[in-house]
């Protein structure tokens, strides 16, 4: 029996209280795992890793280049912006399980701003497009803009709208794998874009919609996300108009985000986030090996 | 041993997830009690009411005059705006531990709004404040600005802002008992009235700040406040500028919004929302006896 390929690290990324894992052999993808984990510390954030890879049996104290560890919990400071994209250096933690190499975050004074994830996946989109300038949009729980120029993070600005959506949104009955009602949607971002003060005062009136039960849940769930996406269109303005632009997320937040980018003539490149949090995860490797 | 007066109805207000209760004899109060209570149907709520009202020793089927029954377990269909403030009719229904006499709540189509409690609330204020024209501020899990004219509400705006700043606001330390910071909640006010539509992105900032551990919990509490009540004052510009303004709110949030009208040289009365809502819930059975 031909013995299997060994995996020699492993690259993690913990974001949106999902993690994902790559069991790599330099710089080739011998397996991976995904999962919800409900994790609030690095203890837990152990167990939870060590159990998502029991079943890729790979070897103790394996070097794990890890993106997306709260500040908190990691003691890797966060990098103030501007600074170059891929981080040019790791945390070690050694643990009696893994030996991580913990992926700093970004740290933004004014306005106050904080990365842990998202810078990784940015990294990844510039290890894939050397000399790209321009603006990268990473929808998620919390959405980021982030102004790009000579491979360097200039500044970002991040909105709570992909968080805000999956709150209010979880009233109602959830239309997850029913198909958007694109009218809805564009007509509720037209109107948050157009009038975002009124954003808190429109919530209310779509609770009370569904209160009544007037309203069928997916329109419901559309105008949720178009109000809100509207709103954060509204106050990024500076950033999308007249820029360069990609959109990197999960397939179905990154979606609407393109549709509204579209509707305002500002097209967008669209890449997916777990290959670009992987791509982010060894440049910074290669980084260090270097 | 004298016999103790007999309580001959119940007024009962349930809102934001909060049950009150008072014993009447008449239009006299015998006794009163109130708790939180997890309710989600008319069944649990008669649960609830039976298991807050045990002590009571009041006799079985009787009369419960009940405000703020959410329209889906209720039957009772709201009234369109513009209306009498007092409902001049309630919907019976007999179970076998009360007969409930609900007081509909008011609904309005545009901008599509309903009403589910704070309606009695204002029949209340209206009942000890005849005459009385002007705007009246209902803080609460969702916040209502309702413009009052000749006895009418003629028109109303809701906003979820003590909705969000409870959710958001619970992933810090809880700071309730702790003196608010002023100075934050000032200019987190005034920053959120000037420029509302940034509201989305103040919230990922304070987020950032927290997770940081650099801002102290009151003062985090604080900003939030101000944050989004300046965001709200900015939309409901049109109900308080130049207006006759009433608050009717429970003490803590009612305080916030008086201090920050006072701040926009808009000064307003304040009244107790237990005491209105006790007013008004006596005012609709008089109504009904007449």
């Amino acid at each position: 029996m031909a013995e299997a390929a060994q995996a020699d690290w492993l690259a993690v990324e913990w974001l949106d209280g999902h993690l994902s894992v790559w069991a790599m052999q330099g710089s080739a993808v011998l397996d991976s795992c995904e999962g919800a984990a409900s994790v609030d510390s690095l203890e837990s954030f152990i167990d939870a890793l060590s159990s998502l890879t029991a079943d890729l049996q790979v070897p103790r104290r394996l070097p794990v280049f890890v993106a997306g560890l709260p500040v908190t919990w990691s003691e890797a400071t966060p990098r103030p912006v501007p600074c170059d994209a891929i981080a040019p250096d790791t945390v070690a933690v050694k643990t009696e399980s893994f030996d991580l190499q913990i992926i700093p975050g970004l740290r933004q004074r004014e306005p106050s701003g904080l990365l842990q994830g998202a810078e990784t996946r940015i990294a990844g989109f510039l290890s894939l497009n050397k000399d790209w300038d321009g603006v990268i949009c990473l929808p998620g729980a919390t959405s980021v803009w982030a102004q790009i120029s000579a491979g360097e993070v200039v500044s970002f600005q991040s909105f709570l709208t992909g968080e805000l959506i999956a709150i209010l949104g979880a009233e109602g009955p959830a239309p997850k794998d029913t198909a958007l009602d694109d009218t809805a949607f564009d007509e509720a971002l037209s109107d948050g874009l157009s009038r975002p003060e009124r954003l808190a005062g429109r919530l209310a009136s779509l609770r009370a919609d569904r209160a009544l039960g007037e309203m069928p849940g997916p329109t419901a769930q559309a105008r949720l996300a178009g109000t809100l996406i509207g709103a954060e269109l509204a106050a990024a303005r500076a950033y999308w108009l007249g820029q360069t632009l990609a959109v990197i997320g999960p397939e179905a937040e990154a979606s609407l985000y393109m549709r509204a980018l579209a509707q305002q003539g500002a097209p967008a490149t669209q890449a997916d986030a777990k290959r670009m949090a992987l791509a982010g995860i060894c440049a910074v490797r290669r980084g260090k090996a270097d």
